[in-house]
């Protein structure tokens, strides 16, 4: 069977990887003119004039990025099959949808206000920092990522210039959540409707960009997992969803889970799973769009996934330590660019952590790692 | 960093889909005119024009199999390093040679003779069968596999016969060994001289082909891996080997191991490695030669290898099965032919036996499997 992958970056590169021993290939198109995949065949396609050549080489398509033209992908749907549809696409591409789909399914989310003006972004500012006495989160409705496109603030009096810098354009205003950790889940559904959740990972962030993620979360309640597994599930049904689709939450000190965004593709907070887990979101994701059974999504043993950004490390010292799995992406080093990244496994919490700690003078800007579980108890709410 | 890998069958490929995630590319050489890797790039080449042409794309070169003229590699060693060198391949293309090297080296092979005529093949039948006691196993010295090229008798008389079955060349002649099962070790041996071991496998052929590996090797003492661990070492010492390099061995009941032959590659009966090391025996070759630290050779799980050949299972019914692990090479069908393999993981040794047991059915061809150890022990010697 052959994938057609819109985009034909890293994730499109472990896509194949992953789908290749399951007897696929893979096409990717490109529209950026800057392809790193490397594998397979790529179409590098700015101006949109080899669609008809891409479809004729594929049985079914998927992408690895959502920031694409929906109408691209309904042309293609037109044609062959696309999983995840449109549909989802369009949903995940907007965080005013996104957050709508998440209110309407009873899923909770921060008090939010989409705005359209300098004066609109003023006035939500100032309702929902509640007259300055909290943050408020503002970010651009499409196209963010790695915290570009968005600023924080509680003061009403700032609207103004955050309207210019983020673009004055449409923009959605969300009550500053009061969390301990940054959680996610990922799920993988099936052709028939079967469903598999990945263990939740605690995902840490320095300057906007994940650094690390471990996996299974520590510190979790079975109810908290299934809290997670119910709101994804929603999702995934609601969305007649085919493929993985990763929930991205906020953790109160209490337990309470917050929704906060959803990317309908495999995500970097599931890249623990190529080393951590009976199978990987990249397998996963290929059986799925392959109409194949899905694959064991248990977790193998603690797992923590390190980002390797801007500069890579020695690699020689890095390989040189106990339980490193190395995946570069063959990217040239760039200051903030994801070049590849290490997981780590250790058969307890403990010694993981100490690995960790060990590797990180050996990789050049990596953040300390603060865990959240050191801090104490999270209890279920 | 580019490898040249001389072959492009599926050990090239599972070469490929290891060492990318290290940032390895690749580039074959493709001789037989019928390559299967698909990945990376491949030159068709079967009447040598284009080595100019490979060694300029590459930093370094391996092999997949080692029926490759030995000249050629000495060629390419002069212009790039070649990993195993030549004189490793030289060695594991004739079993004299390897057999003359196991003896010099203590390690214990079977009494053995080389024929160059039907009458010094008659003799050493009568000889080796201690005249008509027992068996003897008569091979073509060179370029045999799969069972190819490979004669059973106890009967001197026959040798005319068989001269010229096996196409009157230099030939072989092993006295039987009287085994309960086979097994394979492999190794891994870094530019340093660091080696690492793999848990040895058991090893269930049918009509001369592999069919089934079992990792680790049940039934095992301490003293019997540490045997085979010196036998490998001591090979890889005296070759100053750099890779992956596999030896099978039989083992007798009283325990005992004799050493049959070797490989200087990765090997089918390290296919296990996939899914069932820490780090497989892909990874480890390609991190030797590019001069990486080896990775951990340690077993997660017991595993058990399942060769497809000829004709492939329903893929939805062999994926529905607890543990499996599809590997797929992409190739047609053909009788006999080696189309993918599963490695399947059960937490237990019998959990895995029963798993197999369920599959078999699925698998069009698999012959039943009968493991060594529920006949009952198998002593250090």
């Amino acid at each position: 069977m052959k994938l057609g992958v819109l985009g034909a970056g890293q994730l499109g590169q472990m896509l194949a990887l992953a789908g290749y021993p399951l007897g696929q290939r893979f096409v990717f198109l490109d529209t950026t003119g800057t392809p790193s995949a490397e594998i397979g065949t790529t179409l590098i396609d700015p101006q949109g004039a080899q669609l008809a050549d891409f479809l004729v080489q594929v049985d079914r398509v998927t992408y690895e990025f959502e920031h694409l033209p929906v109408a691209l992908v309904e042309e293609i749907e037109r044609h062959k099959p696309v999983y995840p549809s449109s549909r989802a696409l369009r949903v995940c591409q907007h965080r005013g949808l996104e957050k709508s789909l998440f209110s309407r399914l009873s899923i909770p989310t921060p008090e939010y206000r989409l705005v359209n003006s300098a004066a609109e972004l003023q006035a939500a500012i100032q309702d929902l920092s509640l007259a300055g006495q909290k943050r408020v989160v503002i970010k651009t409705t499409t196209e963010g990522y790695d915290g570009k496109g968005q600023a924080v603030t509680d003061q009403a009096d700032q609207a103004e210039s955050i309207w210019q810098q983020l673009g004055e354009r449409e923009l959605i205003v969300e009550a500053f959540v009061d969390f301990v950790r940054e959680l996610s889940i990922i799920a993988v559904r099936g052709q028939q409707g079967e469903v598999a959740f990945y263990p939740m990972a605690e995902n840490h962030h320095h300057q906007g960009i994940l650094r690390y993620s471990i996996a299974p979360l520590p510190n979790l309640t079975a109810e908290i997992q299934q809290q997670a597994e119910q709101y994804i599930q929603a999702l995934l049904q609601e969305l007649d969803y085919v493929g993985v689709l990763t929930l991205e939450l906020f953790q109160q000190a209490d337990g309470q889970l917050w929704a906060n965004e959803m990317a309908p593709r495999v995500h970097n907070s599931g890249h623990w799973t190529q080393n951590g887990a009976a199978t990987s979101q990249f397998e996963n994701h290929c059986r799925a769009v392959a109409g194949l059974p899905l694959g064991s999504t248990q977790a193998l043993q603690p797992t923590c996934m390190i980002n390797i950004i801007g500069q890579a490390p020695d690699v020689q010292q890095v390989l040189s330590q106990p339980g490193v799995h190395l995946h570069l992406y063959g990217k040239e080093e760039r200051a903030g660019r994801k070049l590849g990244h290490l997981n780590l496994v250790a058969p307890s919490l403990d010694a993981l952590l100490q690995q960790v700690e060990a590797l990180i003078p050996d990789l050049p800007g990596a953040p300390p790692i603060a865990m959240s579980f050191h801090a104490g108890a999270i209890s279920a709410s």
